[in-house]
């Protein structure tokens, strides 16, 4: 099988996992009336629209979203909406409605480059990094290819000292103020990218003091041996390198409407009071640049102790330097911010029986260029089902509960479309959203399926992955179920590994911030180990709570289990119970500092937004605590987050009692 | 009829508003099913429920619990307790509990008295406020009074001059720092009672800089002409004044606890970190201990200006004062805050058709002393329609929706119980609880109804009062609703005037930080309009937010009418979209500064607790925009809260839309 072939079959599987998704809340939830009219829902559907899901049609929807550049707030990303809202009209669905907001993008100066350059004493230019990537064969007259920049950048041009920080994570800004007594203060930073979110690289180089950060790629990340380079293999060329925003927005979305909707009506606050815009100026490289940049600059370098890094000739040891030359380094940053208006596109289904009840499917449309595996892939899937859902309907299906498809807008720019849109209609979701299925980047790897959602969710995940067969080859006959579990066992119980929700994609505001149950499913690679470890302290009266927990979901399910179905209120009582268990784990007043993040079981990490981290109030309390300023003030913050916790599990335990 | 009498009628009357409040609840919100079995839920068990309201029943409530003071977190209180739970469950309700909570009381030291004194200019105390109250007649033997006291006082012997600020209102203080000239940083103040709550009194006396505020009660205030002073007749005696406390909560219920339940293992904040805590010692005294307040101290009384105040000899205009004769005020006050223990009596009858859907009534049973209106009259309304729910339960009769009966403890010091309660089951409340009913002071006049509700319900009180006799001499025949349509037409509309709900009373947790449907009655004297102006420049995208609510509301209304009411299923719809048309008012980040007051529609006022303010975020930042610093800056808020709140409104229209 051709690695484009097997690419396809990856996404066509993935598609149907996410259609089981649907059609396992379209279906009923856990339990549902057998007797009550379903307005035409019954289980042979799910075959009908299981069988509609075609390879050859998601090779098609890839093939005609990756055609052209479809930056959020372009002509073009408005005029692929256009389409999508017409296709999805064609297909079927009831409405389909184009939701415009007005929200802070971040562009380059078209006249003005951005770029770093090293300066010599007498203050020449002896070095300036590229101003564009090389452009992909085939593409050579496509325009309007953003150059590599970090989205919301401070302009300005800082001259100073360069200083390697690794990955940025926490650990290096530690390691390198206390164990190698080395000050960021005031200087230029360089990271490497990987490890942790580009913004928490930022912010922490914020709280080092530094003026200035660069951000590259080391090939010891990104390409892997006896590779060539691309177009030769499919390596990272020395001259590639990442676009990304480097907000730390926290769940807030648009940065100047933090907490609503960004309408025309909407009151904006000035830029100085944004949320998460970084006070410095960031610029990614390449590692051919940052090759450069390194050789050539002075001030401390400590590589040996930091494997991996841009792993080429001059890295050999402490002395390697061309020691304190009198080099510095300039940044170049010219980046705008602007109020732009973008588009997502809102699609449909009205339930039969239980109209008020939603279920949303959800993926980004915009990209920073053409946008092959991010977010088509998933755009792929989302369009796939569109089509098949419609197909249904034509033979006179109509779903149990309401269904909404999404394509949201400016995700690269900070989940901006989906929070909006969340923030927009946040009292009607809380009360009648019953899932949200999330589709971006269905590839992140070609070894195994990996699941993140929420533990209300993995029973269900488990049921559908049983059901569907494994693409491997070599597999044949064996469920995904099976394929899956064998590449990827849960160290906690006899079953395939499902991780938490971090964030970093559209199901953040949904998940973290409204409390509904959320999920995502891609195709990943061999998962390493490597996590924080956890703390062992966490205090008894929480395990208490999580044993009255587990006391109510073991009566709720036996309750499950007598339920008269026929009767519809009975029916309807519990799914609501269950819908709205997790609203119960959502704290209005916020994890500390972060007033959106307000799930208190799970929050994307405060070191690395990619990351979901349990109990998030008292992981943060207890991080680095031992170098705490007051450490009788930090471990009374301990102390209240645990109570914080207790009291939050105790209270979802309640509502699932039966009155 | 005598007065008491006539007050038992009138408790009476509003026993039988109340049930009619939660039977408007019991027989189904607005739509319910027809066909579906009400588990013998019909509208004959309102007759019925009715009838069994008994004016001596109440005369005897009102009897048994006067009997001894119970002050909150004392003996007789938790006695009092015990005895309504076993009432409770011998008049059939089917559970009743004690819920403990363990927030910050109040109390005087008992050795170490609280005492305001007249210091001369070489150190003697020439005059010293009274210890006590004097005991009324047929009281002698009860212990336990606790004297007049500032319930969480700062501790402290301030000694300065005093400086009269009529009732201590933010225009008060405006008038004397701005006209007058008159600075009070340093000083003691003494301001009389009225107008305002007496903890916003006390913040503008800390905010003005003030060391210390003495209160008093003002007989221009609190005593009629020709009337002589109890036990002669009914007007305050001149040792007579309030006790109260003097917290800034903004509805964050126990000051330690703020936004999580006062549980034993809730983490507490240090007493400096308390919510609501005057910094500065508060007393309250007697108008006869007033008089020598004033007559023997130096320092500006701007009395000309300020009409009614201690209407006595010596008020004889600028000129009448001794001259500043190095005489100054001494406040000793040793009032000692500590965790305390109290409990709420919770009772359960669980609903036959709908259990997950929950009616409260709620009232207070903690009161300083006896508690003769504030809070027994309420009580005795609660406790009489327990008995009365719990006689037809005897016969075979059981609600369609749950109901809970709530006394709530420590209502005096902050409305702990009933908040406590209410964080400690929010999830649960905000998913189930169709509307809270309040019961407290029954009777704060004798002229005519009073009701606060929140609009939703106005219908329904308009119709329950249609329904109700007139208790008026020489009105027999006449409705309720004719009788106080007649003594109090609305501005708005030809119907009764209905308020709205400001705070001082236990609904405050229900409905201005959950959302839930609220509503209280009491007898009133005659209304006067004085109330704030309202300003004039609500914007139009503000209008337009409220045409679309109304459109909604029409539209709603519509499918009302034309719901197939043997569709259970579709009735639970609309009656959850009218259940969370309230919650939909709440915004989780709360209004500027209380983030515990979430109702973006109606808010306590910032400058009177007392007092329902409509659009209170935009009522705020216009307040007093004239003298803003930065007027720009307080423009911009004016303008974001205008923008939140048509977004608010917006949201809410959208709940109403059948998906």
């Amino acid at each position: 099988m051709g690695s484009v072939d097997k690419l396809i079959s990856w996404i066509c599987r993935l598609t149907v996992i996410t259609a089981f998704f649907l059609i396992g809340f379209i279906i009923g939830w856990f339990a549902r009336p057998t007797t009550v009219n379903h307005g035409h829902v019954s289980k042979s559907f799910l075959h009908d629209f299981l069988d509609e899901m075609q390879a050859e049609n998601i090779k098609h929807h890839l093939r005609k979203f990756t055609r052209l550049p479809h930056l959020a707030g372009t002509q073009q990303n408005l005029d692929l909406a256009e389409q999508i809202r017409a296709e999805w009209m064609e297909f079927g669905l009831d409405s389909v409605e184009l939701v415009p907001y007005d929200v802070l993008l971040s562009y380059p100066n078209k006249t003005n480059p951005n770029y770093i350059s090293i300066v010599d004493h007498l203050g020449n230019q002896i070095f300036n990094t590229s101003l564009a990537e090389p452009v992909p064969e085939g593409y050579e007259d496509v325009t309007d290819i953003v150059p590599p920049y970090s989205a919301f950048s401070a302009k300005g041009q800082p001259e100073d000292e360069l200083v390697y920080v690794n990955y940025g994570r926490t650990e290096d800004f530690f390691k390198l103020q206390r164990e190698l007594g080395i000050n960021c203060s005031g200087k230029i930073v360089i990271a490497r990218y990987g490890k942790i979110f580009r913004g928490n690289k930022v912010k922490n180089a914020i709280l080092a003091g530094a003026k200035g950060i660069v951000l590259f790629s080391d090939p010891a990340d990104y390409c892997a041996d006896g590779v060539e380079p691309y177009p030769d293999g499919w390596n990272l060329p020395g001259g590639g390198t990442q676009r990304g925003n480097v907000l730390n927005l926290n769940g807030a979305g648009d940065p100047l409407t933090p907490g609503y909707p960004a309408k025309e009506y909407t009151y904006r606050s000035s830029l100085e009071d944004a949320v998460g815009l970084p006070k410095i100026p960031v610029h990614p490289i390449g590692y051919h640049d940052a090759v450069h940049l390194l050789q050539h600059m002075g001030g401390p370098l400590p590589l040996d102790n930091w494997k991996g890094a841009l792993n080429v000739s001059y890295r050999i040891g402490p002395g390697f330097m061309d020691g304190f030359n009198q080099n510095k380094v300039r940044m170049n940053i010219h980046t705008n911010n602007q109020v732009t208006r973008i588009y997502n596109v809102i699609g449909w289904i009205r339930g039969a029986v239980e109209p008020d009840r939603y279920v949303i499917l959800g993926g980004h449309r915009d990209a920073w260029v053409f946008g092959g595996i991010d977010p088509v892939s998933g755009a792929a899937v989302v369009h796939e089902s569109v089509r098949a859902a419609g197909k249904l309907m034509k033979k006179g299906w109509r779903p149990r509960r309401t269904l909404i498809f999404a394509s949201w807008d400016a995700e690269e720019f900070g989940l901006l479309g989906s929070t909006e849109w969340a923030e927009d209609n946040a009292r009607v979701l809380q009360e009648r959203a019953v899932a949200y299925i999330n589709a971006d980047s269905a590839i992140e790897g070609m070894y195994t399926l990996r699941v993140d959602c929420t533990p209300s969710l993995h029973t269900l995940v488990y049921d559908i992955t049983k059901k569907v067969w494994s693409p491997e080859e070599g597999e044949e006959g064996m469920s995904l179920y099976q394929s899956w579990h064998k590449r990827d066992n849960s160290t906690e119980r006899n079953a395939p590994w499902i991780s938490k929700l971090g964030s970093g994609s559209d199901f953040e505001a949904y998940f973290i911030r409204l409390g509904i149950a959320s999920g995502r499913a891609r195709y990943t690679k061999n998962r390493k180990t490597e996590r924080y470890s956890s703390y062992p302290v966490y205090h008894n009266s929480l395990f208490s709570a999580v044993e009255n927990f587990t006391v109510a979901a073991g009566d709720f399910h036996q309750r499950l289990d007598q339920l008269d179905t026929s009767n519809a209120l009975a029916v309807r009582m519990v799914n609501d119970q269950l819908m709205y268990l997790e609203r119960a784990f959502i704290d209005p007043l916020g994890l500390p500092g972060r007033p959106f993040y307000r799930h208190i079981i799970f929050a994307p990490s405060s070191h690395n937004k990619y990351a979901g981290e349990s109990f998030p109030g008292i992981y943060d309390a207890l991080f680095d605590i031992e170098n705490a300023v007051d450490p009788q003030k930090a471990w009374d913050e301990v102390k209240r987050q645990i109570s914080i916790a207790a009291f939050t599990v105790n209270a979802a335990a309640e509502t699932l009692k039966p009155f």
